[in-house]
């Protein structure tokens, strides 16, 4: 087994999977050609069962000898440091290269994640609307001037920004050109295919096995 | 001049003096003992004005040398990087501090605050209260547990997750004695008092200055 541990569920429903966020911690892996195993925590009783390891009982979290670290966005600072592959070595890039990952988690997603919840609760008139078409719409300005957020190359950061906006209700609201073709061109990574592909996989063997238990 | 400068706004309006997020930055400053020096963008004009060194308008922002850092947690992280102050140097201290100061913006604060803009925008039956008192509720049971978040010592984790809490309605929601002694534990801290007094008066100058141009 390599040192390198990411943890997920055992299992989850259909909705989330493909999106469940060990696949961002998969993605830095694959894109890097680091070795790394999947090991699993029960989505059942995920509330409490493993607090001592995640204190919000959510998954991922990352293994690597005596380390062990929660939140995708360390996990995946975490391997970004490991390798040029996924953060350049120099200030200036690696500095960039961070900005755009806190960027990814609390500019935009910390908008777009209550924004989509408020959405599928139905909730009429949805206050988050105006903030979340704004922050679009400067990132849209960002993305019509560049090919990738950091150091004019692919990073980590734009593994965490597209990861952030593929989801499909976020990628419907509104018409952004430049953010659609920027998702396309770094979901179509061939590292972001097989870990999404691992995902399903892990989580369909999951149900093969509940079926065959009966 | 330092060659450290943090960049905010020249004036604010009454309402968010006290929390303007260039706050993190001083209070990480005078922590460590860094010298800095605070320098000016317009707060009038800020969707446009800036976005060259804050795509999304906000302050603040970080120069340091070649480098500039937007984003307050990647700002906080450089400079938590420069001084053991901030930060344990071993490998297990800097990778729970880490992974605490994205736990403080990417758990905590993606929902206390849009839960918070959904209170000030006057939303009745606010959906995200129910999803707010969990992840306050898993963090209480965290500081029951222990004085600090990371390495048994105060770190830049405490400094962020400590000023993603103090703002008055999140610490009126529900009652969690443990949160809040940590709160008044961290916020009690000489640095946190200079840099909210340093942040305070700066605006006050400001509106000094409007008052003397008539």
């Amino acid at each position: 087994m390599s040192e390198l541990t990411i943890w997920t569920y055992d299992w989850v429903p259909e909705p989330p999977r493909g999106f469940v966020r060990d696949l961002r911690l998969r993605w830095a892996c694959e894109e890097a050609g680091l070795a790394y195993s999947v090991r699993t925590v029960p989505f059942e009783g995920r509330a409490t069962n493993h607090l001592a390891h995640q204190p919000f009982g959510q998954v991922p979290f990352l293994s690597d000898g005596e380390l062990e670290i929660f939140e995708s966005g360390a996990g995946l600072l975490h391997l970004a440091r490991k390798t040029e592959k996924l953060m350049p070595r120099d200030p200036v890039g690696e500095a960039q290269t961070v900005q755009w990952m806190f960027a990814a988690l609390n500019s935009i997603e910390m908008v777009s994640v209550p924004w989509w919840f408020l959405e599928i609760c139905g909730q009429e008139d949805n206050l988050l609307a105006g903030w979340m078409g704004n922050r679009l719409d400067q990132l849209e300005k960002v993305l019509e001037a560049r090919e990738w957020l950091a150091a004019d190359r692919f990073t980590a950061a734009d593994l965490l920004m597209a990861d952030v906006l593929r989801v499909s209700k976020v990628r419907a609201f509104g018409d952004r050109p430049a953010t659609d073709a920027y998702v396309n061109r770094v979901t179509d990574r061939p590292a972001f295919r097989k870990a999404r592909a691992d995902q399903l996989a892990h989580f369909a063997a999951a149900d093969e096995r509940m079926a065959a238990a009966g």
